[in-house]
Order: structure tokens, then C-alpha cells, then sequence
């Protein structure tokens, strides 16, 4: 059973493999939520199964532990959950992974990742069931649920597990050394080489994006041995929880302990990461969150690789640019998706004070800013419309944030509540735009998270740069973007983008955005600013997980038989 | 200039990356110290140029600072070396770095290749030179001196500078990314990708194999994009200052700015580490030394990866073994070997205190003892044949050790002042073996470093494993040896081997020796246990030391030309 998932899913890992080297578009898991995709019955059948979860105790066969903990979610769009899961206390989480460790190590690279591919397969049959479980805890609309929840979120899952593959198996698993002695015999000795886990690895997840940003660290963990202990945000268990109950099949239907994969769920007001990723067992940690609990495990979980992804101040920097109307339409869509709540989405647009060329148009600030804004104001103009696009604000202090945020600045385009047509209690706010100048730099420099932004009136194109770099310097950021249509600024900014270690978008008018990323082709973070230490999903994401381990045998040269 | 040298290299680059894969013998630097291999003159040339050295202050031709250090550098064969060079502040050397590394980023992974290989075959060019060097600091013995100073070095070298370009060249450097959009156009993105160095690197040399330790990590760095400060060990300058000043010269010759490659002489008593590695532009940090400053490095450096190789206590167990003589043989010349000063050494020796079966003979614990400890003693029985590979103690801090370890134990085999035939003042002494009891162990858990073993009485052969296994898990060990007839207990030594992460060799009673190891074949260290957080070389200790940037350019489907 255990190594006919890789036989299943050998020309997936291929073209996983290839693509990741080629780096152009590929993936396996359609984003399209369609029933000539996904089955007649797919859309439905989701709904279905996550109805079913509400209100009731989250089934995990042979989970350990002992109890429940009722959850701390609740839906961004007002539903009720009543959502509660098994109750494992750190000192069962690790004994449990720990005893299941032997036989996946021993299993090698090729079952390990067929068995991984083959869970990712069954959660990308379940996308429309994820959907709903992302939306309800992230306040993702369901669109954007099901894609960046879904297929998207498998496809950085698959990344990893063929970037995790790529280095184990370029490993041979045993070889006949022959040492050359000239005239007499060679020396030669059996070489055995086995890739070990580190040990226990621990996921703690996002609220956001639970599964986009939790399957690149899981899948590299348990892709290369380790047991991972997965511990969700308390407001975002769900969709980690399904996931969790399907690698346990997997696992079990391959012969496997299941314990290699574990659900530590916990609230925030009993909190159990410090105390889970500071064990000594723990020997790896993926984290996604804000930066405080981030450099907290960075500075003190010291025998554990610790791979994390926090806050930053991402921008949009606004040069002499001839397609103001495309840029425009870009940045609306950019701004409202998800009501801003995307680690990759600006928060500052710099434009110089003194305006900017259109072509051979001038435009002042003040037309550039009111434009923007106004882009975004009609973007979000028919909120029957516009709810699909926004969503709903996950956490009530980025709601209070919002309110909080309105005396920074003038305001360009105030913050609306949206009534959401399907659910009365949606919490639902339109972006609030404000203009400020580039010497306020306190209101500006630190990370505002939500649909909050600021357009800087910077000295020139020169300030605007320099605005962007020396804020990115000190706080981090994830992406920028730069619109110019001046070859000279455009070399400027992809050099200083190179060394901030952003992901740098230039000119983007068409339907790709600058908070949007593709797995096997675009690096999400470079873990070479504050925002993360790792980047996803490059050699060193996954390099830092195994080791491996050599026994060499002595081999007579003349056996005499 | 810069591109001509990955012309001139690339069959050799090929042929590494090859060896990297097969893990089977593999050098293009041959270890016979020949005439017919390095020229008729090499070893008169190599002579002469050491000791032009001798008396005078290093030149670097170039190098920043102001004023001369006298170094620590005393030979251990009692030569006089009064050896000097130039004097650079830890401002001075930070500053000289970073000036230097924008051309080298931009210069791309197959131009830094070429560098690096041309480096190192002008190294080689300069192995008999080099062994002299590494003589007169290190006491290894001239052949020794040779080899692992020179064509064994320039391979993990080269090894290091294949794994990081094979990382490297996985990335390209530009493609299209063209997502369809059904009956749509489709989405069109330029992306390019380049490797970004982490910033300055730091290489801290140690006393025993400045250049076989020193290499991989300088290479490493230098091969992705980082300058390099080299901070020998203040008692073994030269060697490194050699290399770095061919390092300089090529990198010259290339057109790139000598300043990329640094000497940073320190003394004992106004040492730089500290100052040095907690800089904030130091982002690469390479160890190999004794556990403390190792540890303080990890603990106190975290701005930048840090990689260590420090100490463990290595081992042997010894179960029935028909071979025996084999045994001895081998260990006879592993324990003799530069007078135990290699960190693959064994120190304890652990054999059941019932005795053992040599094939159908029983063979008790003492004359097992006995057997070890008189073919140590019969080996380095002629002086004028045993300095050749007993070498010299490095330091006087062994020296001491030997003598004060004559009473933790039954002295089975007393230490002994050699004199050498051609170096009246040498530091020469065999090996002190001692017999003691598995229940002393405060005595042999600890790594006393040098010529000092222990031969350990066990409670039969699962109380010698457990002895091993629980002072390695304590205090870490690179190497592991084991003499077992029974397949069993090879199976349980292999499996505990694997789990203690020590590189395991079997039975050896032929030509290869527990404390050697081979580039591109065996990994040195596992980076799993106390004794080192790195490994030569996977890709774990290549993968942290770059970064990749990612621009990417909206591209119209359909251009209006």
C-alpha cells in the first residue's frame, strides 16, 4: 500500500519536478470551481460537509488525548459554529509523534513523498468542502476560499514536497567507493546513505491563510521524515483540522502511524505554542503570524530550526506612468481583495508631491491620489458585487483598527460597512484610503494590517524611492510595486528591490497583482528582510530538515569465496 | 577575463557535480606528492617558498589596514617562524567587504564558479608549498601535511563549490510565465531571478586543519555572492594567508575586487571572534574549533547562519571479531595518526570485560586490551618511521594533557617523547592508552584531545553499546567504529549509529581508517548531535548562505507594435 501512492502519483512528482526548475506556469489542482472539474455533486457535497461539522466535536479517529476544547472561531460572516476539537496536551503531542517517527523515516524519500502527494490529491477532491471552512474562519470570500484555501494552497504544498524530494533524492541511497592504490588493490568499502529527520515539527498556523501558508511547512516536514505536530490559530482550526483528518487517513491507509500528523488545538486564552516549541524534541518550527510571537521563537526556540513568515510594510512606488487608467483598475482590485488582510498586499502608494507624467500629461498629486481612490470607491460601488471580492474582516481588532485609523490622515476615500446579501452579520468594511505626506513617517512606517492605506506625497520619484527603501530597511516587507514607464527609475527600484529582498511587480495593469503569487514559479518571501526568514519555497525551506546519515563497510578487494 | 575561467574549468565543474551525485572516488587534485604529478621542481619550489616566509611579514598585495601583527605561530618542529602580517581592524575589514561585493553578486553563479575553481586549481599548483605550511603550524607530518592540507582540502573545496552551484544553477535566470485564461488571453509575466548573497561571511580557521576546515565554508560563501573575512587561529596563519592570497590574486585577475576574499590575524591576546562575528553585516559565520566559543557563537551571533564543527567524543566497540589482527592493524596507524589530534579520532574503545570470540577462539578483555595497545606500540616502535606519521603535538596545552591523563587508568600503553631525526626541538610523543571501567565514566565522557584512548571494560556488548550510545548523545562525536562478526549486533550498531548521526564504518582492517574521510563521498559531521551543527557537504550548509530576488514584469498578450 505504502509504495503504491508514488507509483500513482510518479508523473505528478515529474512534472512537479520540471516545473519547479522551469518556473513557468503548472499546476495540478484546477482553480476553477467548476463541476466539469470537480464532479456534479463536488459543490454540493462540500457545502454538505461542512454543515456537518457545526456544532459538534471534530472527529479525528485515534486521535490522543484526552477531552475537548471548544474552539475560539467564529465567522467573519456571522454564522454560528460552535466548533470544538480533541484535546492533546503537549507532553501526549510529542510522545505521540515521537513514536511514530521510525517506520515514515525508515520508509525513505519515494514512499514518503507518494503518500504526501496522494493527501494532497484527496484534499484537492474536498476544495469546495475547504472552501466554506476557509471562508468561515478567515473571512475569505468563497471564490477566493476555495482558490487561495484550495487549489492554490495544494499547489505550495506540492511545492514543497517536490523541493523537499529534489534534494533527498538526489542522495543515493547506496554506492561501492573504489579507491585507485596504482598497481596494487583498490580500496573499497560499501557506502550507505540514509535521510533522518530532524525530529518533532511543529506548524503554527495562521489565521488568514491556515492552509496556503500551513502546507508548504507540513508537507516539507513530513516529506522528509519529520512527525509534525500542527497547532492552528485558535480562530482558524477548521480548515487545518480537515486537512489534519485526511493526512491521518492517508497515513493509516498506507500502513502508517497516524500520529505523524497531530492536532494540538488550543485558545488564546491557554495558549500552548511557547510551551510546545520550546521542547527539546522539537527540532523544527514553521510559523506564519505577527512579528512579536515570530521573534519570540526566533530568539528562544534555540534547538529547533525556525522558519518564519511575520509582518511587513509593503508598497506601491508611482513614477511617470502613461497607463494611470490600467494602473488604476489594478491597484482597486489589489486593495479591496480580502479587505487588504494579505501579507503581500501595499499598504503605502508613494507618489511625488509634485505629480507625475501621464504620457505627455501632467498629473498632479492630488488627481493621482483622488484617482486611486476613486478607482477603489467604484470597484466597491455595488456591494452585492463587491462582497465577493472584499470578504469579511476576520479579527475585530482590525475592525476597530479601521475606525482607529481615520485621524491619521485626510481622508481620500472613507471606510463603508457593507451589508453582505447572504449573511445579515457579515463584518464587512471597504477599504479606507488616506493621503499623508512622506514626513510623517510614525503614521507610515509600521504595518497596519487590514484595508487600510496611505498614499505619501514624496519629495520626487527620488523620495518616493527612498520612502519605500528606508521603511522596507527597518520593518520588512513581502512585495512592491513599481509603476514607471522611465527605464532609468525602473533600473533604480528592481536594484533596491534586489536588495530589500521584496518581490518586485513592475507595471502592473492586467490581471495579475501584486499580492498574488504563483507556486513553481514565484518566490513568496525572501527571508532577506524583517518580514520572514524563509522563503517559500527555496532550498533552504526545506534543506534545514533532514540529515543524513552514512555507514561505509569494509569490502576485501580479493573475496576469497 | 572574469567568464574565461568557467571555460577553462567547466569539464572539472561537470565532473563534480557528477561526483556529487555517484558519492564513488572522485578527485581532480591527486594526493601523490610526485614529481611526475606536480612538476620536477614542486617540491624544491614548495620548500623554497615557504621559507621565504620565514622572518618577514606576510604580503598581500592590496589588503586594507594599517601596521603589522605578529602572530602566535610557533612550530611544533621547533623551527623558528617569527612570521607577521598586515594588521586590519574589524571596521577596516566590514567595510573593505562590503565595498566589494555588489560587482561579485552581479557577476552570477557560473562566473563566481569559474573563480572559485580557478582558486583552487592554483592552490593545488602550490600543494608542496602549502605542506610546508601546514607542517609548521599544525605538526602534522610532511606526506600528511601534503595531503590533507592540500589535494584533500582543495576537494572539500571543491565540493562545496559544486553543491552550492548546483543549488545555484536550479534557478534560472529569467523565463516567461504565461498562465492561460481559457478563451481568454492569457496572463503574461518576465520574471527574473537572481542570487543574492546574505552579506559578509566569516571564516574561523582552527589550529589542526586550517585548510581542510577552512575551505568548504570559505568556498561555499565565496561561491554564492559573499565576501569573506578569514580569522585564522592565531598558531596557524599561514596556511590561510597563502590561500587568501592566491584567493586575492585570482579574483584580481578576474577583474573583481581583491577585497572579497580578507586575512584577519588576531592573537591570543587581543583576539577579534567575538567582536567580529556579532557585527551586523556578518550574515555567514563558519566554525571549527573547541565546543566553547562554538557554542557562543551559535547563541550569541544571531544575525547571521552560523555553522560548527566543534568536539565529541568519537568511539570504537569492539565485539566478536574473527579479524582481530586486522583490528589492530588498523587501529594501530588510526590511533597514531597526527598523534590523535584529528576530530574523527576515536577516544574510547569500548570491549565487553568477558572477552570476545575471535572466530572460534575466546579472547579475554585484558588480552584484547593488551593486543590494541601493543600494536599501537610495535607501530611507532622505530622513531625514524613513526614521526612520519605521528606528526608533532600542535599545542602545549596537549602536550600537558597526555601527562596529566597517565593517572585516570592502568597504563597499557605509556606515552613517549620521540625525538625526530631532522627536527631536534619537535614536539613528537606516542599515544598513552589506559584501561578503565565503563563505570568511570566522568573520565571518558568528556573529550580529552590528543594522543590519549581509553579502553573501556563493558557489561558484555549491549553495556559497550549503551556506553557509546550515551556519551555521544551527551556530548556528540563525528565518528563512530565497529568490529563485529554478528549481524545483529552490526544491525543495532548501524541503527543507533544513524540515530546519533556519527558517520559508522565497519570492520575495517584494510587501508581506510575510521578518522579519514573522502570528498564527495562521505559527509564529515551530520550536523545531528553536539559535535557539530553542519555538514560537509550537504546542501543544508550551502543553502543558507543565498538568497534569490524576483522581479517580474507585466508583459501585454497581445503588444500593439
Amino acid at each position: 500500500m505504502a509504495t503504491a501512492y508514488i507509483n500513482t502519483h510518479r508523473e505528478t512528482l515529474d512534472a512537479a519536478l520540471s516545473a519547479l526548475k522551469a518556473r513557468d506556469y503548472w499546476t495540478p489542482y484546477s482553480e476553477r470551481a467548476s463541476a466539469s472539474v470537480y464532479g456534479e455533486t463536488a459543490a454540493a457535497d462540500g457545502e454538505a460537509a461542512f454543515k456537518s461539522y457545526l456544532g459538534k466535536t471534530f472527529d479525528l479517529p485515534g486521535h490522543p488525548g484526552e477531552g475537548i476544547v471548544s474552539s475560539d472561531e467564529v465567522s467573519p460572516y456571522g454564522i454560528d459554529l460552535n466548533l470544538s476539537y480533541p484535546k492533546l496536551s503537549v507532553d501526549g503531542a510529542i510522545a505521540a509523534a515521537t513514536a511514530a517517527m521510525t517506520a515514515w523515516r525508515d520508509a525513505g524519500p519515494d514512499v514518503r513523498a507518494g503518500v504526501c502527494l496522494e493527501i494532497l490529491d484527496r484534499i484537492n477532491k474536498r476544495s469546495f468542502e475547504m472552501a466554506h471552512a476557509v471562508q468561515h474562519t478567515t473571512g475569505q470570500a468563497f471564490m477566493m476560499a476555495f482558490q487561495a484555501g484550495g487549489p492554490h494552497a495544494q499547489d505550495r504544498g506540492l511545492e514543497a514536497v517536490a523541493q523537499a524530494y529534489s534534494l533527498q533524492s538526489a542522495i543515493p541511497g547506496a554506492v561501492r567507493w573504489t579507491k585507485p592504490q596504482g598497481k596494487n588493490p583498490p580500496l573499497i568499502l560499501d557506502k550507505s546513505f540514509k535521510i533522518m529527520p530532524k525530529g518533532v515539527a511543529v506548524t503554527i498556523g495562521v489565521s488568514t491563510f491556515p492552509t496556503w501558508n500551513g502546507y508548504p511547512g507540513i508537507m516539507a516536514s513530513l516529506s522528509t521524515g519529520n512527525p509534525v505536530i500542527v497547532k492552528p490559530h485558535p480562530t482558524a482550526v477548521l480548515p487545518l483540522a480537515i486537512s489534519v483528518r485526511i493526512m491521518r487517513d492517508v497515513l493509516s491507509d498506507a500502513g502508517f502511524d497516524p500520529n505523524l500528523v497531530l492536532l494540538q488545538t488550543d485558545t488564546r486564552a491557554a495558549a500552548v505554542g511557547m510551551d510546545l516549541c520550546t521542547r527539546p524534541e522539537v527540532k523544527v518550527i514553521d510559523f506564519t503570524g505577527g512579528n512579536a510571537f515570530g521573534e519570540w521563537l526566533e530568539n528562544n526556540c534555540r534547538q529547533a530550526v525556525v522558519y518564519t513568515e511575520k509582518a511587513g510594510v509593503n508598497a506601491v512606488v508611482v513614477d511617470d506612468f502613461a497607463n494611470f487608467k490600467g494602473l488604476c483598475r489594478n491597484l482597486a482590485f489589489t486593495l479591496s481583495l480580502y479587505s487588504g488582510q494579505m501579507c503581500t498586499t501595499p499598504q503605502n502608494i508613494f507618489i511625488p508631491r509634485d505629480g507625475i507624467k501621464c504620457g505627455d500629461t501632467h498629473m498632479s498629486f492630488d488627481d493621482a491620489a483622488a484617482a486611486i481612490a476613486g478607482a477603489v470607491g467604484k470597484f466597491n460601488s455595488d456591494p452585492a458585487k463587491a462582497v465577493h471580492v472584499l470578504g469579511a474582516i476576520q479579527a475585530e481588532v482590525t475592525e476597530a483598527r479601521i475606525a482607529d485609523s481615520r485621524k491619521l490622515g485626510d481622508i481620500l476615500l472613507d471606510s463603508q460597512k457593507l451589508d453582505h446579501p447572504d449573511f445579515p452579520n457579515a463584518r464587512v468594511h471597504t477599504p479606507l484610503i488616506l493621503k499623508i505626506d512622506s514626513s510623517e513617517r510614525q503614521k507610515y512606517e509600521s504595518e497596519l494590517f487590514g484595508p487600510i492605506t496611505f498614499i505619501v506625497a514624496c519629495d520626487g520619484i527620488d523620495g518616493a524611492l527612498e520612502a519605500w527603501r528606508s521603511t522596507v530597511t527597518e520593518k520588512g516587507a513581502i512585495t512592491a510595486a513599481l509603476y514607471s514607464d522611465n527605464p532609468d527609475v525602473q533600473a533604480r527600484a528592481i536594484e533596491m528591490g534586489e536588495n530589500l529582498g521584496v518581490l518586485m511587480s513592475l507595471n502592473l495593469t492586467g490581471g495579475t497583482f501584486v499580492n498574488q503569487t504563483a507556486a513553481f514559479s514565484d518566490y513568496h518571501a525572501s527571508g532577506a528582510n524583517p518580514a520572514a526568514n524563509a522563503s517559500l519555497v527555496d532550498t533552504a525551506f526545506v534543506a534545514g530538515r533532514f540529515r543524513v546519515a552514512e555507514t561505509r563497510t569494509h569490502v576485501d578487494p580479493d573475496p576469497v569465496e
